[in-house]
Formats: structure tokens, sequence, C-alpha cells
């Protein structure tokens, strides 16, 4: 089985070692010549909007995925034509855009925070009314990482922040800014034949807008059964096939969806030594047409982000059961360069771990 | 850290695949084009006496290790004066031999099989008279997978089978046939600091000389105390780093030692899965001066190889916790072509799950 992926960051690498095993070859496409997956496929280097290096990718292999979100969506279409694309074109097109996702979630009946979308400046007046204050403004496509988000605290502020932004294409889109508890994710992948199935959530920690780390399992059953409710009816209203994310705040005890990745998921990637079959190879497996593994974790786990720099290969693995990920990315400040995964038999074990951890895993802003 | 192998066959395709998440680089050295190693790494493709290419591999590497046993250790001695070779040059040679490897079984007060080197068919006599009947003919070199090698039970037997592998270069040794209940075995890594850690002995099956399960752990604590020892005199007398595997048979509670292999072995392939840290992981971390990790089993493990041919994909993950590794070998009669491991939290569950597995993973001789 030949699998073209669409993008070759630390997604496309991992998906790749997932792969490997089973006996698949890769192919990605990327416009960077040092993209962190090419030391495990055929590398094309071009840029996503290059329609031959597109058909390239795609004639040479059995299906299409994508790692990297922000892919035109018309051009994944006309590839969809001549190979299976999966996730579809569709469900991408709705991630990609921050107000036809929260339009999507509430056509689903699936709790979103209050939003409007606005164009130019004078509709932001009408735009608070809507949301309330504190609310962050946010462009509407191509956010990533924290970036393009201006918090919004006083009315007075409201003007700056739209400037600050109103050059992103797309448009910008006014949320409600959520005090919630706690934040977590459902990573789910669903196969061909619709079988489903979900990974424990796990709880998140941001970190100026960059995913921190990640704990699972969560453990209060309510918000596991509403997480793996509000993720099956966008599984199944896509027909989806393969891994879909959704992160959601926890406020009062219920869930609201923030957003959905139509991908494997950094805060899934505790999967890899956590769980019976990593959320790589389930989604492999879903596009392969193979059954979808057990998702059973081992332990308890907690997932460390190194943001900007890797931490000490010899102090990291000095720790007992801890796991190091190196994307192979050069340095730099704001970037995920790698991953540190710690697994123990017990939560009490693993927050005796976690100071030290946190400690030890740069985070590089 | 750039890796060197020689050898780019399952192990060498499995130790890069462990190192790649710890950002290392591997180069490989096959005469195969088609050497399954060679998609993860840069594959000079070469014989393995071929000097010129063995030093261009050693150059442009950190270490030299090798996965392939018949290397030309004059060769290798040179090579390890540019590049530090790992395991040492020493070790490999006295695994080479059958005859040497005994006299360092002995030397070590390792019990092993009564034997006799012999040369010439004159000397059949007196070998037999040392080892007693029945006994194995076997080649002091190049034997694997059950190759070069005769059963004798009577003595007239014996003449014809010194003929049918007179031709082998390096000699024949005969070695008694021990009536032993169980086979096991223990994969053990000593680090650059000369800290040690092993594995869980496992109990393995072979099929025409050819490994066909390994079930782990053995939980017999004499056993496992015994394989330890052995398995650390061998480590310590040779200042050993990187992984090493010793077979023993099991003789009324006691261990005799069959052979020994200097590198990752068969035997030790559902550490992958089933262990904190894989014994390919330990390996590249001894060899890249990291600290060893953890091999704290998560569960019960059984290994099948497939040999001949892969079973089918879909049947093998139909099964909870079953993982499949195919070696991209071509099928052929005889020849391992990838294993599958299933894991369980109890060795009864995996024993009603073996029967089937036995069934599904092919063994074609």
């Amino acid at each position: 089985m030949r699998i073209g992926i669409i993008g070759g960051g630390q997604l496309g690498r991992m998906l790749a070692w997932a792969g490997l095993p089973l006996g698949m070859e890769f192919s990605f496409i990327d416009p960077s010549p040092g993209a962190p997956a090419g030391q495990l496929g055929h590398l094309i280097v071009a840029p996503f909007e290059d329609r031959a290096a597109m058909f390239d990718l795609a004639q040479n292999v059995d299906v299409v995925t994508y790692e990297f979100e922000n892919v035109p969506t018309p051009l994944l279409r006309e590839v969809a034509a001549a190979r299976p694309v999966m996730p579809a074109p569709e469900v991408l097109e709705a991630s990609q855009d921050r107000v036809a996702e929260k339009s999507l979630f509430q056509a689903l009946g699936i709790p979103a925070t209050r939003h409007a979308a606005l164009d130019r400046e004078e509709e932001l007046d009408f735009a608070l009314d809507q949301t309330g204050l504190p609310a962050i403004l946010k462009t509407r496509r191509f956010g990533y990482d924290g970036r393009g988000q201006v918090p919004i605290f006083e009315r007075d502020e409201a003007n700056a922040a739209f400037r600050s932004l109103a050059d992103a294409p797309g448009g910008l889109i006014l949320e409600s800014r959520v005090r919630f508890e706690r934040e977590i994710s459902i990573v789910s992948c669903r196969d061909r034949t619709g079988s489903v199935v979900f990974y424990p959530p796990g709880e998140n920690t941001h970190q100026d807008g960059i995913l921190r780390s990640s704990r699972a399992p969560v453990r209060d059953q309510s918000l596991v059964h509403q997480a793996e409710d509000y993720a099956r009816r966008i599984l199944e209203h896509f027909d989806y096939v393969g891994v879909l994310a959704v992160e959601f705040f926890v406020v009062e005890g219920a869930l609201i969806a923030n957003e959905m990745a139509p991908r494997v998921h950094n805060s899934g990637h505790w999967s890899i030594e956590a769980c019976a079959t990593s959320q790589f190879e389930n989604h492999l497996r879903a596009l392969a047409g193979l059954p979808l593994g057990s998702t059973r974790m081992r332990g308890e786990a907690l997932l460390v982000n190194a943001v900007g720099r890797l931490p000490s290969a010899s102090a990291t693995l000095a720790l007992p059961d801890v796991h190091l990920h190196d994307y192979r990315k050069a340095p730099r400040s704001g970037r995920k360069v790698g991953h540190v995964t710690a697994l123990a038999e017990t939560r009490d074990e693993l927050e005796t771990l976690a100071p030290g951890l946190f400690e030890l895993v740069p985070f590089e802003r």
C-alpha cells in the first residue's frame, strides 16, 4: 500500500514511522527540502498550490491524506477525482474556516462558543454585542499555535486588535472567551466500513497558544461520553475515514467545542507508547481498509512538547519509561521540535515525575 | 548521531526504525540493492568483503555496528581502527566459530554441550566417543536457521553425514544432542559505562531449525538468575557494548548454553511492543552513550515468525493487541519475511489466542 501525504512535517514523519512495519510506502509533498518526513519516504519539494506536483504525488500512490490543513481545497477536490482522498476534502474545507467549523458544530448540536464573523471594522460593535467580553479576535483561516489571535478584554481595545489582524486573508471571527476549568481533546478514528474507535480523552495545557502538555486518560466518564458523542456526530456526518481530533473546553461539567482537526493530532502523540495501537497506525489502517486496532491504554501518560529546542537526550532517557521524539527540525523559538512521553502505572507515579519533566523539556517562545 | 550498520536485513531495518525517533541517521552496507533496511537510510550496495565500501560506510558515521554475523573480522578490525565498532570485533570472532564459542563458554564457566572439532573423516570415531549419541554434525561457521546441520542417531550414519558437509569452509564440529525440556534465550545490553540491563528471558520453539515462536516472560526465577549470570559473564569478559543474546537448553532445571549472538536477536523482537524500551532502542542507546532504558514488560508476549510468506494483514490486525511486522522481503520458502507479536494481560489470555495465531501465520519451509 502506497500512501501519499500532503505535508512532510512531524505528523507526516510519525505517520510514515507507524506505517513502515505494516509494509507501507510513503510519498510526501512539502515546500521544504528539509521536511522532517523526507527521511522516511519520497519527498516532492513543491508548494501545496502546485497542481502538477500534487498530481505527481497522487498518481504514484493508492490513497492520499493530509497532515497539514492549509491546502487549497479546490485543488484537493480535483485530486480526489483521480485518487481517494481521506478524510474527504469537504471535511478539510469545514475545518479551515473557523466560521464554517462553528456552523458545523451548531448544525450537529455540538455546543460551541458564541461568535460573530466580521470583515469590516464597522462590524465590531455588533460582533462584541454577540460575544460579550472578554473575547478573542481571530483570523478565520491559517491560524496555528496561537498565531492570528488577539484577546480583547475592554471595548476600547477592539479597534487596535482589529487593525492588527485586518490584513489576514479570509476575514476575521470574534469569539467569546470561555472561562473554562479544563481543556480536553478526543482523538477518534473511523474506518471505511463505519467502525469507530475512540482514544481516551486527554487533558491539555497550553502556553502562549501552543500545546504544552497532554495527560491521559481523563477519568470523568460524563466528559468521556459527551466527547465521544460529539466526535461521532462529526464522523458520521461526513462518512469520515481516518483520524479526527476535537478540542473542548470544560465549563461546569459540560463540553464546549473549541476546534476540530481532520488529522492526527498533537494531543494524541502519547498514543504511540501508551496505547495498543497509536493514532498514526489507526489512521493508516483506516485508509488502507484494514481493521482498526485497540486503543486500550497501557498505563497513565503525560506528553510534554519541546518548543524552541530539544531537551538533553541523556537526561530525558535516564528517566524510566520516558520516550523522546526528535522531529529533526532546526531549533527556533516557538517551534515544536519534538516531544517527550512519560508512562507510569498510576497517576500518582506520573505526577511525581511530572515537575522534573516540565523542567527538563524546553519551552522557548 | 550517525549509525553505520553492516547488514541491511530486517534487524538493520528494525534498528533504524527504533532510532529514527531519537533523531539518529542510518547507513547500511549490504550486497542486495533491495535490502529491507534500505527504505530507512542510506544503503551502500556492496559485498561485506569490499574494503573500500566498508570504509566508505565507516567514514560517514559516528559508530559502526553489525546485524549480520558473517563479516570478515580482519577487515572489521581495520575498520575499528578508524571508527568505534560495537560490539568489538573480538566478540564477533568468538561467535562466528562454534568451537571458539564453546571454548569461551567453558573458559567463563558456562555449561555447554559436549563437542569435538573435526576436519577429517578419520577423526569421526574419536569425536563420537567424546559426544556420544545422538549427536549433531555442524559446520563451524556460516550456519543459520538450521542450515549446515545434520543429526546423527546411529554410528553408521556418521560417515554419510560427514561427506554431506565436508566441503564447508572452516571445518566441522560434532555436538552432543541434548535432550532438553525447553529452549530459552536471554537478551541483555551493556552500555559504555558498564551498566547492564536484562530482558525477561523468552521460551522459544523451533521448527526445522528456524525460530517459530518466543513467549515471554519465563517465570522460573532459578532459570532467570542462571541466564542473567551467564550473560553477564560474557558481557564483562569483552567489556561489551550493545545487545547480546544467548540461547540455552533447559535440562533438569539447569541451563546449557547453545549459542550466542552479538546483536539484536529474533527471540527478542517482542520487546518492540512488550517492553518499555525495545532491544533495538537499547542497542542504539548503548552505542550512542545514552542511558539504557527500562526493560519492564507491559504484559505477556507471544512472537510468531512468518516463514515463507506473510499472514493476511486484515486477519492479523483484526485480533486485539496483535502487531504485524512486514520486513518487505520477497516471499521464499524457508525465509523469515516478517513476524507477529501478540500481547495480553495474562498468560491464559495469551494462550487462548495462541492456536489461532499459529494457524494464521504461515510457516513454509
